[in-house]
Parts: C-alpha cells; structure tokens; sequence
C-alpha cells in the first residue's frame, strides 16, 4: 500500500507510534481489562493518565508553578467567549489583534462582551503580513490583548512576541503550540485546540496565570469558569477523557523525540525544504510575506491555476491527501504539524518538481 | 485473564463488538490510510460518518423530521446553561423538578439566568422516590419544565412522561437514553452526555425541536447557540470527531441487537436479576422506592457496613469493578447499561448470594 501523508489542516496527522500504542491498548488498557474510553474519570487509572499529561505537558513547555494547566472541551471557539467571561472583569474593552481568520472570529465573538478595539489589521493585503507592533493602537483601558501567533487559513505566523507591559497577552496557539520554544511567562493566556499539534478534536489546552482567576462575569457558565475548572482540576464535569489520553501519549512521544527544541528543528527543517522549493520555482507561490511565514501551514498557489484540480488529483494518487487550500486563500495549502514526518514533506516536494517540470 | 465487569455510573462499559473494531480501525479506517482521529471533519471520510451516526440515531429512536439532532461538547453540564439562554426567550421563569444531585446541578445552573421555580422535591426523603405530578406545583409563567428521567446518583427512574400541556418539556436523559422505547414527540428538548449509553466522554447528544430555535439570549456564545450549531450541522467548529465515530459504531451494533425494543427487554431483564436477588435477601436492601427503581443504576446497601470495603475487595477479585457507591447515598451501586452483558449481572448476583451467605 502507498504510504499516506495526510496535510490536513485539522483534525491532523497524529505520530504513527502514538496511534500504533492506542491501537494496541485500546481494549484493555495496562491489563485493567478496560478501554480508557470506558474508565470512570474519578478512578485511579484515570487520575493517573490525566495528572501524567499535565507533568509532561508542563516538562515540555517549562510552565511555571503560577500557572495552570486546564484540559476542556469546546475548541477555541469556547475560548472566544470564556476569555472576555473571565478577563473583562470591571473593564469595558479589550485589544484584537486582526490578522486572518482565526482572530477574525475571536472578535465576533469578543464583541457580545465587549467593545473591541482592533488594535492593528492586515486585511488590506488579505493578511498576508504581520503588523509591526510599532503601528498598534493599543488602548491603556484594554482588559488583555488578543492575538493568533499562527493563522492556520493565511499561513501567517509571528516570530516576535507581542510587548505589552501590564495589560495580559492572550495567544490562540492552536496551530502552532509544542512546534517551537515558548516562554509561557510572557503570556497571560495561552489556548489551543488539540486536533494539530497535540491529539484528537474535541479537547482544549489552556495555560492560565493564577492571579486572573476568580473574576468570571455573572452569566459565565460554570464550565466556562476558569476558576472552577482549575479548582475542580478539570473534573467539574466528566472530561474528554479518551482525548486526553490521545494528548498524554503525544506528549511522551515528542518527550522521547528530545522535547520542543528538537521539534523546532525539524519544524524549520521541513518549513524550509518546502519554501525552497517554492521560491526556487517559477511555478509555485507564496502568497505570504517572507518575513512571517508559517512553519506549521504553509499555502501556496499554481502559476496556472487552472491546473489546481489536476494538481490535486495527481497528488491524492501519490498519497499526498488534504492539500486544498481554504476558499478564502485559494491554491494549495499544505500543514506540516509535528507529526509530519520530513519524508511526508520531501515527497511532496518531489511531486511539485515533477508537476512543475510536466507543466 | 479473569472477565472483568465494569459496573461504572460513567464513563462505563462499551459493546465489546464495538471496542475490537474500532481498535482494528484505528490506525487504517477502510483503507484509506488515516486514523478517524486525523480526518478533516470537512472530508468525505468524516461527513459520511457523521451523516450515518444521526441517521442510525434517528432511525432507534424514531425521530421526527421536525426535531434536529446536535452533537456537542460540554456534557449535561454545558446543557444546564446552554438550556435556559436558548429557551427562555422573553420569559423570567422556569419549572425544574428535583429528583436527585443532577437536577440539583441544573437548578443550580439556571438559577444564574432566570427564576428557578422548583415545582417537586423529593430531598425530604433523601430522593429515593419520584413526586407525584398532582403535586407539582407548576407556573404557567413557566419558559419550560425541566426534568431527570433518570437519576444516575440516586437510582431513581421515572417511568412515565410529565404532561406539561403547552409548556416545552424538556429532558436530561443522560443515564437512559436509548435504553427503552420513547415518543420523541412527548419532548421539546432531550439531551444526553455520551458516556453512559453512547459512547465516550465529550460528546452530547441533543435533540431539539426546531421551533425552539432562534431567541437564544445576547450572550449566549456562539459555539452554545442552537439554532447556529443545527444550521452548521453540529460543524460550527471542529466536533468531537473521534466520539461521534465511536457513537456511530455503537448505533450500527444496537440496530443489529434489534433496536430500542431489544434493548428495553433485555434491560428488564438485567435489571429484574439484580433487584429480585436484593429484594430476596436479608442482607442486601435498595434504597429506593420500589415504584420508581431505575433499570440502569442500582444503588443498593449492606446490613452490615463495616463489611463495605470487604464487599468491595472481593468484587474486585472476582472481576467485578466500579461498584462503590457514591458518597451521597453510600453502600455500592451497580450501573447496568445497555452494553452490560447479562453475565455480568449474573456474575454480581451470584457473588453477592455467596457473600450473603459467608456473612
């Protein structure tokens, strides 16, 4: 059978090993005679696979004691009510940060809280840049400010962090989080849903400094609450507990590969075969400004784009699946998480070569 | 290796069939390379699985065409804030029975958003019976009645459907669904956590009629609007994909059983076991009413108290887990869901005679 490399750009490629141990538990977990799927939440068992994941989520990213570490459900869609619910406090706005999709709908979503002040936006060049932080209007009366250090759809990523002096950072890293060192004290907040660097749809990370708990507005759900969340320790409620599962495993696995430095090489090893290979063509293009491209999503258009169906076909018979681009951006888009092996992205460049070379 | 019998209020026990294919399918669903876990939830791999997981839902339980069906996150809890921002509209008030610690968790819930008017109680005897209706002091102010047919903590199970006329009735069918035969009909809402009936944790099943739809409070967040989810399909964003393959899966072998009518018998019949063995002993004694005692958990205590742990340590060795009692009734409790197999039940009754004896 042709080895598949599945692009997607989430839910996304997991590690083989990980889905290969879950296989192979998946009936009866460490001779318990149980599937984790079946395990109450409150067993030791449970207890155990939850509090592992936390202690090797923590190793991986260096969280300090004063943060805490919350596994819930709802996506980052969840995340763009809880984060004004629970960081407005007294305060009446908050900063957006607008650079594609993603933050697009966090200020949707912000704005039935808040007013919302678009601090910067990249929309007049279909945000295919980052604003310099230098041209930011940010408000001194902001509750937190919120930005998307990746944007899946657009492909654009910061390699800076934002400075913002007392008023909190929030970061949606859905799609970038565990691919490259982070320092999480420079963030108030950090959120990602887990179906692209780290398990399977349906659980949400959030990393949460302790001192912005407690002040949940009156109509905050009690799931929503992050205080009663990180009192409960993520059990207020029965937990995706087969997600994060999924979640502890790859954590041991990206443990084993030598942690997030030795993930952030590879990162910029594939991230660049791939945009070598397309600025070195004539046929291929980014649409995204040089300086800020992402090393997780990495969109690029044909030269003919007549030729975009073909293209696809030819790569889906190759075994190279799920490289459509997002109707907002067109052409391709091809994700190249952690799980991706560089052999998924040397064949894939193989393939352009040779479809640029029949062209 | 010694069965095990998993007798956990939730999560609990999956169909065995169900496990062994899904673990034949984890790595490699149908030859297409991927893992459920890794498909784009738009893909034609996972819209077809979610397309048949609600026809095969629809079909057990005879779904009317004018109800949606939703699958969400949050478990009954989201749904105990979820339920008054969509359904109160302009009214202040709502009815909500008290039978048990889950009804007292939605109340509690609603009572951030409107008037809770609590039209029975059945606290005065510890919840181990179900209020007459002709008691029921119910307001014709009332946005809705909210109910728990079945009390998963407490063990009590209505077996008949409030008449509440005009007023929408709506139900946490959490512990029972799909556990015996209902008119859909008969509710204006019905919601259920997966984790006991359906399948894993971080899924709920909602069915909601669409007349319903449409005046969810300002801030309700999106990703807790009906009417937004039912016009996504459930895809507002990325769903738990990984639980609704799984709910599927159970579906499928539940129409092969026979359907809900199987079920409902064999469920009878499980249930009959085990309260017949409690009601013929001198040592074991239900703490519920017997009009109203649920089929799928059975709360049951000790004459003895002091042999508790004993009880409990030689269950285990026997195979037989998860029957601790929760803290707030005491004693053990024995969750009999649909995929508990007959030996199962047998095997405690048995154990339980033979423990009767030696004491």
């Amino acid at each position: 059978m042709t080895t598949i490399y599945n692009f997607s750009a989430g839910p996304a490629v997991l590690p083989q090993e990980v889905l290969r141990q879950a296989q192979e538990e998946l009936v009866d977990w460490h001779g318990s005679g149980m599937s984790v799927m079946e395990m109450s939440h409150r067993g030791k068992e449970f207890t155990g696979i939850i509090e592992a994941a936390e202690k090797n989520l923590r190793e991986l990213l260096a969280v300090p004691a004063n943060y805490k570490v919350l596994f819930l459900q709802g996506g980052a869609t969840a995340q763009f009510a809880m984060i004004p619910m629970n960081l407005l406090s007294c305060k009446k706005e908050a900063d957006y940060v607008m650079t594609g999709e993603w933050s697009k709908k966090a200020i949707a979503e912000a704005r039935k809280y808040c007013t919302v002040n678009v601090v910067a936006s990249s929309e007049d060049k279909n945000c295919t840049y980052v604003p310099e932080q230098s041209t930011w209007k940010t408000s001194p009366d902001a509750a937190y400010l919120h930005y998307t250090p990746n944007e899946t759809i657009h492909g654009i990523e910061f390699n800076w962090v934002p400075q913002t002096g007392n008023v909190p950072l929030v970061a949606d890293m859905s799609s970038t989080i565990l691919s490259r060192g982070i320092n999480v004290s420079d963030y108030a907040l950090i959120y990602a849903g887990a179906q692209k660097n780290i398990g399977p749809a349906g659980l949400t990370i959030v990393i949460v400094r302790e001192d912005l708990l407690g002040q949940a507005l009156p109509f905050t759900p009690g799931l929503f609450d992050y205080k009663v969340q990180a009192e409960n320790g993520s059990m207020l409620n029965t937990p995706p507990t087969y997600g994060i599962y999924m979640a502890g495993l790859v954590f041991e696995h990206l443990k084993k590969l030598g942690g997030i430095a030795a993930m952030e090489k590879m990162n910029i090893e594939k991230s660049r075969l791939l945009y070598d290979c397309i600025a070195q063509s004539q046929f291929y293009k980014s649409p995204v400004e040089a300086s800020c491209r992402s090393r997780m999503n990495v969109p690029f258009t044909l030269q003919k784009p007549e030729l975009d169906d073909e293209f696809l076909k030819q790569a889906k018979a190759r075994g190279l699946v799920q490289l459509k681009g997002h109707r907002s951006v067109g052409g391709m888009r091809a994700s190249i998480y952690n799980a991706m092996p560089i052999a998924g992205v040397q064949a894939l460049v193989n393939f352009m070569k040779e479809f640029e070379a029949k062209s």
